[in-house]
């Protein structure tokens, strides 16, 4: 390998690069699958930061690898390649001058490539741009990766869009949602798009319905101010529900590549049925946690942590979603997203239609529909409910079975990474798993009547307790439909 | 319970009674299947065989069973059940007063049932149906059962069937094939009319082709005389591989019973496609062992084992079968089955038809069609061959998966055993998986023109060695069709 890659990252104190950017290229490094002549710079806003980087950068590598994975030759090999920069984004002159020696001679080389990873607030991302193209650091060779929230809603995403669209190409701009970067994710379209099996039942005549849960344990963490601006429709549904439920949704691509999976994203997302605003509460449910449980002891309500006496935020959100396509007219889509759940479990879950007739006596059991789950917290998993007979019994009984689909217990060594699949992803160019500009658009173009909606109709959060499974509306939008949200853990029959 | 029921084995010191029939109703007694009320009377040919029956029985209960099923207590109170009974079939003295003094006060008691179990030669059934009648042991709770060979062909299979018919009718008549009453074929059942997942898939639209095969490693096994006279395709297809190809062919029955299950069979039997004469060696292959190895050993060939110059009976026969009716037009049913070949494996393969378009690069290799195997021998076991992520790999690589649907691990102190099935069956009065009549002479209707054509046209069986897979022309029976024999050893690939 001679490609010269020279890696950015900006906000390079940051949760982010220290908590996932860093322990994931480490991975990278300890696999052989970085290129050779890589560079990382980090950037640091003060002289201390800068002198402390290497040794604060080694405290977080071994704080968040897994042990087995800890190597402290390989750490110290690691930190050679990485070079801790002085830069004020804002300020043109400060270390900009020393990053542009670094890298500008790189710029314009067809064997160089630059990699800038705004791991900072959306509100830099122009001026960076900006910086960026003046210190002449913007080549062909150049590609951005930005991280979310892009926008606040469809005008505001698309300034954010426009302004870094001014300085690099589409193809130069990876958009990143580390879900996508799930094993189990890759498997899911392998599972659909390489065994009959499965893509030959992948629609409205096989499928009863679909769901995707990503359920947090977590309160708001420290990010009171930006998130009760948001909500959970803006901060969840917008990129990561939507971006899972395209995977699910969409038609096979012609090529498992980035212009043929995007343009199947885009058309998932362009048939989603408008949630009309007389409609809003049947198809939309709000909440907001109170005072409750969390790991065994009381926890505050959202209004606590927030320290305001009122607030409208959504901390909780359960739509039933429409692809209105061929596909999939009419099977309802159930998206659920909360903070202070009971159970953290992010998860997808196909639930196919029940048998036509059971040729079996009551007896014997009901035959329970079949059912696949692709679980990305807490464990990626992939499972598949069938019935089976019950071997322990002489006469006919059905035994729900329940298959392993992952077999991660196949590759003991293996540690799945979702940054790590994304950043190698953006290192070979290739954008995949990252989302295009025309699909942020699209996605606020569902979402901003939603919003809409809930402001013309003082549609207020419903209150549930911290550590239930949300309002309890949120169970009546199934259970209406003669249908429940699936329990992660209820049904492991046989174990 | 208060059913009382007198079972009667006649071939009481026989292989059969010992091996299997003893050790199956032993399990089902330490089960606490068995009715309360059971006498179990075992016809023996001499004094010193009656007197000795009890110890015969224990040693045989001793050698046959699974250490771990061994209860010393227990089989003295299962042996108390036991009653040994001087009986010569022909003699219509003999013993018989003594059964009748035993068993005619339940004939005519609506309470009480007698089974006679016929594990003697076919020659024997219709003077023993005879004796019976005589005595007055043959009432509306009589059942027998018979145990193949069932003829030689239509005519004589017709002829044994009329002889018991005259005493006993259709439906107190249960004819036993006990690779029915392997688990794995009834969770083959299972599988397919409780899941979607299979149902939905299982036709011409999705299924390539169906292999069955009963490989056997064993030659003559002192059967010689017999052999010679029948040949592997009267021994082993006529009964046992239509029998399983019906289970896999045929609708879903309306209900789980045996008037429906012996229709839904007997239709397949009866789309079964003639092969005409001018195709009889395009269809059929034919195959005689030679000397060779089995487990290490040289062992001799079929001539020698026979101990004659000459013989054209086939000891390995293959078929080309096609059901002409909605589902399976031109659908390729293999069937194989031989002697003294390289392993002992029974097993059905359903063999998915590949995706219609690959979406993954040639690198990231080629998604193998999916594949059910349902296994009967050595080890009952069904196994679903699916494509999924090679999780050590960070870009995209398919590898294949091999499911375990039978989940005999959760079982672990289940004993399979299909005598013990069968057993019950007959004693709840299930006919489910016992062959009507009518099935009989169906499978005779489409076996008789293939030896008839063999005889036309001087077939001869192709020589192969033993330990090998059988005839060249065997495996070119698959691959003039662009296809070849699941191989049960060679695919686990991710153990």
């Amino acid at each position: 390998m001679d490609k010269h890659i020279d890696l950015v990252l900006f906000g390079g104190t940051g949760d982010l690069t220290m908590r996932k950017l860093l322990p994931a290229l480490y991975r990278a490094y300890a696999e052989n699958t970085l290129p050779e002549n890589l560079k990382i710079f980090t950037t640091c806003r003060s002289e201390k930061q800068k002198s402390d980087y290497l040794s604060n950068a080694e405290t977080a590598l071994n704080k968040f690898l897994n042990s087995s994975e800890i190597d402290s030759e390989k750490i110290a090999q690691f930190l050679s390649l990485v070079c801790p920069i002085l830069v004020d984004i804002n300020d043109s002159d400060s270390g900009w001058v020393g990053l542009s020696d670094s890298i500008s001679i790189g710029v314009g080389d067809s064997s160089r490539e630059q990699i800038y990873y705004f791991a900072i607030a959306p509100s830099l991302f122009s001026i960076c741009c900006q910086q960026l193209d003046e210190k002449k650091l913007i080549g062909k060779n150049s590609r951005v990766v930005l991280e979310k929230p892009i926008g606040y809603d469809k005008t505001s995403a698309e300034e954010i869009n426009e302004s870094v669209a001014r300085y690099f190409k589409e193809e130069q701009t990876f958009r990143i949602d580390h879900y996508l970067g799930k094993e189990t994710v890759q498997n899911l379209m392998i599972l659909r798009f390489s065994n009959l099996l499965f893509e030959n039942m992948w629609d409205r005549n096989s499928i009863d319905h679909i769901q995707i849960s990503l359920n947090e344990t977590v309160g708001l963490e420290g990010r009171a101010g930006f998130y009760d601006d948001a909500g959970a429709l803006r901060d969840m549904v917008q990129n990561h529900l939507l971006q899972l439920l395209c995977l699910v949704a969409m038609e096979p691509p012609n090529q498992n590549n980035s212009a043929n999976i995007r343009a199947e994203k885009l058309k998932v997302l362009r048939s989603l049925r408008l949630i009309a605003q007389s409609e809003i509460k049947q198809h939309t449910i709000r909440g907001q946690y109170v005072t409750g449980e969390a790991g065994g002891k009381l926890v505050p309500g959202y209004l606590e942590e927030l320290d305001k006496p009122e607030s409208f935020c959504e901390t909780f959100v359960a739509i039933r979603a429409f692809v209105d396509n061929w596909r999939w007219k009419d099977v309802p889509f159930y998206l659920r997203t909360g903070k202070r759940l009971k159970q953290r479990v992010a998860e997808i879950v196909v639930q196919f239609k029940p048998i036509t007739h059971s040729i079996y006596s009551q007896s014997a059991g009901e035959p329970v529909p079949n059912k696949l789950v692709i679980q990305l917290q807490p464990e990626e998993k992939i499972q598949l409910y069938l019935n089976s007979k019950d071997l322990g019994k002489s006469e006919v009984k059905l035994q729900p079975a329940v298959l392993d689909l992952n077999l991660t217990g196949n590759f003991k060594h293996f540690h799945s990474d979702a940054y790590k699949r994304l950043l190698l992803d953006v290192i070979n160019d290739d954008a995949s798993l990252f989302i295009h500009r025309d699909e942020v658009k699209s996605a606020w173009g569902w979402i901003d009547p939603i919003i809409e909606s809930w402001k013309q109709e003082n549609y207020e959060p419903e209150l549930y307790r911290s550590g239930s499974w949300g309002p309890e509306s949120s169970n009546d939008l199934l259970s209406e439909d003669g249908r429940k949200w699936h329990l992660a853990t209820e049904e492991n029959c046989n174990e």
